[in-house]
């Protein structure tokens, strides 16, 4: 059964959530907020960049639709429930909005979207596992409902699906990009795992990291627009810039929404990082910054993990008190600045605002 | 630190194994005889077809080893204790020797045989992660020593590597054989899980498993080469024929090994698949053959999975008693000689006759 594909779906309406029956209780869940209901700037960035590729997109959708079907019949119903799990498709919606920018006329950008979402997806199945993690998008997690071994084997599928539409599409160009950024991910997602639970991790190596697990697909997922418009070398390293700086600020907001359950529009659990011991950059910062009875405190939560009832509620005092969460977002402002002015060498137009815009609401939904 | 590559590591000699200092005792371990010492004429068949292809296969270990190389380090670290692990090299070895088989006088079979054996061990260390399993080739898995997130990621690494090699190879229909059989092979896995502690699983279900995980990636081996080689559609049929049905052939034999300890050749844990309750034709004939006590024995240790200590014992006993190991055996000869049949359009040379006796080196390897 394929659960209703849209961008906004709102989990607790969501047929897969309701068919699961998934666990609602005692969880301290940020509340999602569908983004028709919002009437801020940055959101209103957001649907128009939607509005202008609202075509592509549906077709996007079908693609996806059609090709996470399997005679397998978990292998569709473990998919949808992420992929129908309304997420947002910013990143299929950045190879569309590239493609627009750099006036390519034709479709191949579609079926290279949904290879994207594809590749996002099975590192999302894959990063369940890894993580432990109850709680994405407000649903619980494919492995809490399926067990580890289908996330990580419908993850695999899905890798694989994302390769056949690259495949199709034919060019091996965007093969190469899409095929090292896949391998750049995985680096990224096991040096994470070395830097967890290690209070020393340098802020250079965090960037590393989170450069690596989000922003190479990022761009990878504007630089083939390029390609495929077959666009001069510096509009295609113009739209890499501008998806790496994109994913590095979104990023590091995600690393802060991690701790402001208040200001969330995420529907994850509200202190995930905080529970595994990630070293994220608002605790390298409380941590620098703090004294030495509060590093034996990150000491003793993030390296040993031994945590009580009170101590989420310490550590976001302490990032607080510290300015760490300001601090993270102003950080991601700084990266979010880079990528708007990687696209200077673009001719004003609609999409052009529209990418510019959507960095602001990549930053600001944190607020 | 990368372990020393070679074909047959006994693996208690091995320095993965001592520096990782792995459990020995208390485990019921197949024996594992290194092919060095072996003196039948099935595993003279091994060493023929590797002496065949040796050049080539140094260079593919090269490739092997300069391509898992990661600034990350956990990462070559992680893959060579799997890779260096004993492997016999069987896939890559295929395709040289197809390679040969078909005429072919590039290098080109070299990237893309060590292609085949990132996936494979990409698939292996998925695999560890879904079974569970304690012991691989007599070691350690490397789940058990670096945890399940470390093997998820790692296997991603490899997988993206491997598309890293075909993209640089350049042929986009090597790239659609390889990528399509990725995805049979993760519909494969969870179609298995699927049947997992099903014991009304049906022989056909089970073939439609083993010929999607384990022959889709021995058919793609072979098929390449053809590819490469740029022969006709006969000879490409005839090649993906071949490792389809010794690729079923040695998964049969895999199965039967994992009940027939005295017999095995593997490093696996005896009894691995019992354990799991997962279903294997063995299980699947002596299920069917036996009587209603029995297959309340059956439905209680592999359905329910509730075993005692001399259940395992008690399973052996049953499958000989029915004669499903030996059976299991038979059906393997089935596909075997398909296989075999299947190089008939081939004129008669040394690596043709190589490969006509592999086949009989994965069956009677269960001798």
């Amino acid at each position: 059964m394929l659960a209703q594909l849209g961008p906004a779906n709102k989990p607790q309406d969501s047929p897969v959530a309701e068919r699961l029956n998934l666990p609602r209780e005692g969880k301290r869940v940020a509340v999602v907020i569908p983004l028709e209901g919002e009437r801020t700037r940055s959101d209103q960035a957001f649907r128009d960049l939607r509005a202008l590729v609202t075509d592509e997109l549906a077709a996007v959708n079908d693609v996806i639709l059609a090709r996470m079907q399997s005679r397998v019949d978990l292998i569709p119903t473990l998919a949808s429930h992420l992929i129908a799990a309304g997420g947002k498709r910013l990143r299929p919606m950045l190879t569309l909005a590239a493609a627009r920018l750099c006036g390519y006329g034709g479709d191949r950008q579609v079926k290279l979207a949904a290879c994207v979402e594809f590749i996002h997806t099975a590192t999302l199945l894959h990063d369940d596992v890894v993580d432990a993690s109850d709680l994405r998008r407000g649903n619980a997690t494919a492995n809490a409902i399926f067990g580890n071994e289908a996330s990580v084997l419908v993850g695999d599928f899905l890798f694989s699906r994302a390769f056949q539409l690259m495949v199709e599409d034919g060019s091996l160009r965007v093969l190469a990009i899409l095929s090292n950024a896949s391998a750049v991910i995985a680096e990224g997602e096991v040096h994470q795992i070395i830097t967890s639970n290690d209070t020393t991790t340098s802020e250079d190596a965090y960037l590393d990291v989170i450069t690596a697990k989000t922003a190479a697909l990022f761009a990878a997922a504007c630089r083939i627009s390029a390609v495929i418009a077959e666009r001069p070398k510096a509009e295609e390293q113009a739209l890499e810039s501008f998806g790496r700086n994109l994913g590095i600020a979104f990023q590091l907001v995600d690393d802060a929404l991690d701790y402001a359950a208040s200001q969330a529009v995420l529907g994850k659990t509200v202190g995930d990082d905080f529970r595994e011991g990630k070293i994220t950059l608002p605790v390298l910062l409380a941590f620098r910054r703090g004294s030495a009875e509060e590093r034996d405190f990150w000491k003793r939560t993030l390296e040993t993990v031994e945590q009580g009832d009170s101590d989420l509620d310490r550590a976001q005092g302490l990032l607080v008190k510290h300015g760490a969460i300001a601090d993270t977002i102003e950080r991601a402002r700084h990266y979010g600045a880079i990528a708007k002015d990687a696209l200077g060498i673009f001719a004003d137009s609609r999409v052009k605002r529209a990418l510019v815009a959507i960095v602001d609401f990549c930053i600001e939904r944190a607020h």
